[in-house]
């Protein structure tokens, strides 16, 4: 039985919402534990108590110190007490991570854990990261990102050779910043399976990459890719119910349209990774919908059965011995 | 009259379709004049003789050092010495960056040059920048790109009142990363008009903005929203004509979108400014078509018309010495 802590006081849509997305992911192997008041409604499920919530504004790393019986500080504690195998929260993103790093501890060798997202190419998904769990990275970061990666994509995605691939601004080695430069001969030196350079245009259409880059531009790149996709959907809606004819047309091609949706649909997968962690943590959108909550659930769930902790533990140890001391974990 | 320098050798598509495209710009104010070899056939128009090329992968400052007689250094030069009073050039971005450097120099007190790109948002023209002129930036040259892009805004997509956001991964002043965040409490002390971040998010929506970023950032935000675009819209037809009924719809929708890709088409441009120079230079894309390289001319005239880089001469002579010794340039 795979236990997940889900932190039901995150997230924008209420608890109600939550409870009822973990309800939809309990199955024979899979058992959601919410974490909240004790006068939650948990339509059945088991509860932990977590008197206090941290609000989606709060800043991270006070909120975390001065709420340790929060929904969600408890909710990475149980994980860390081996009460819970994995947690799920769709709260404040900051606050999630200064309590993972706080409860659950970093994978001995990891100098900055990161943010994996599934990105729903056109070819299958890649997995891009850090999508923002740190703003700032250094080269052997990067290096650690990938091997995260690769776990990633093959644990999870089910991808059989995932190839890794830094994102930067031309394809040649020479073309980047100080930072992917230093970054592009590490991970050469290295025994992953690095293809070299991406510049992002291929983002939506390539699959099975495993595309490393700092969390600064790994969320830029991110948050645009969702708002373009949302934009020219709108944009195109609109032009085409300008006309009664483009109407009509409309819903001749809604089945196709569903299919692209439903591909791009950010609930499918319903959350990202937090990697890099002695436990596992799924970080879900803020604003998720049941449905988003129960895949999140699902995903967590997943990672527990690969082992994705401790295949990550063995691929981690092994980077840091390969690319020297400029990589041993700076004091926390 | 405005002269406008086009090399004609620049680009993937040959000196036919470059010639053809400066011949269409042709008008009573605005005369191109072709560089190339001497039997170009330039359909009448006046030909400044380069015998030399310099190819697509070249790399950029060997190609500029060792073809100064090549169509796109010659090009640039002709401006430096008041033969032309623009240059256009679909050739390497990275030559047409040195050739512009070593030709044109930069208006005294910038420190680096930018590359400004039209985002053909929903409500109107934004201006990202830098969108690739250097893969490294100081906090300080952010502020001079905001400067660069407000005269931009206002001179080429004529925004009545541009406002100033800084590309970042929050809302919140203190979000981001070190660049980021410095360049912040510099562009909050600035006489600009400073919005605070933004996320990317609204990108393609939100109109009017001068959005400032580093080059590698900026770079790969271009790219990833071009080929967004792209695989977007390419993978909608493909879902749209798998069935015979959504081609029927797709007919019917024809209209509407092909208003939406004529906004986001990256020929209605034409071309890139490279801002922050003594002379006017827009560089085309790679693969520009005739009416790209019509565009790019009376983007480039207009440029001449408005007086951007008097203006730019202006503004940023103020900012250096409002933004204190750190920003004084560095020596070639």
């Amino acid at each position: 039985m795979i236990r997940v802590a889900v932190d039901a006081m995150g997230g924008d849509r209420g608890p109600e919402e939550i409870v009822a997305g973990a309800l939809a992911a309990a199955t024979d192997t899979v058992k959601p534990i919410v974490l909240g008041p004790k006068d939650l409604d948990t339509q059945g499920l088991e509860l932990i108590e977590a008197p206090d919530v941290i609000a989606m504004e709060e800043k991270p790393t006070e909120a975390v110190r001065s709420k340790p019986r929060s929904s969600l500080v408890t909710a990475c504690r149980a994980v860390a007490e081996g009460r819970a195998d994995a947690v799920v929260s769709a709260g404040n993103t900051g606050a999630m991570l200064a309590a993972s790093l706080l409860e659950l501890r970093r994978i001995q060798g990891v100098r900055r854990p990161a943010i994996a997202v599934t990105i729903p190419a056109r070819e299958g998904p890649s997995v891009l990261l850090d999508a923002g769990a740190n703003a700032d990275a250094r080269p052997e970061d990067l290096v650690q990102f990938a091997h995260m990666g690769v776990v990633f994509a093959e644990q999870i995605l089910a991808v059989a050779r995932p190839r890794v691939r830094l994102l930067s601004i031309g394809e040649e080695p020479e073309k980047g910043n100080h930072l992917t430069l230093e970054a592009h001969a590490l991970l050469s030196a290295s025994d992953l399976p690095f293809a070299g350079n991406t510049e992002g245009r291929d983002l939506l259409t390539a699959g099975g990459d495993v595309v490393v880059t700092d969390g600064f531009t790994g969320n830029v790149a991110l948050k645009l890719l969702e708002g373009t996709i949302t934009s020219l959907l709108g944009a195109l809606r609109e032009e085409i119910t300008a006309t009664a004819l483009g109407k009509l047309g409309g819903l001749l091609i809604r089945p196709g349209g569903r299919k692209l949706r439903e591909r791009l649909d950010p609930d499918a997968y319903g959350g990202a990774y937090l990697l890099g962690l002695r436990g596992l943590a799924v970080i879900a959108h803020g604003n998720s919908s049941q449905r988003a909550i129960t895949n999140a659930i699902r995903l967590a769930a997943r990672g527990v059965e690969n082992d994705v902790v401790g295949r990550l533990t063995e691929n981690l140890g092994g980077s840091v011995l390969a690319s020297g001391p400029s990589a041993t974990p700076t004091p926390t």
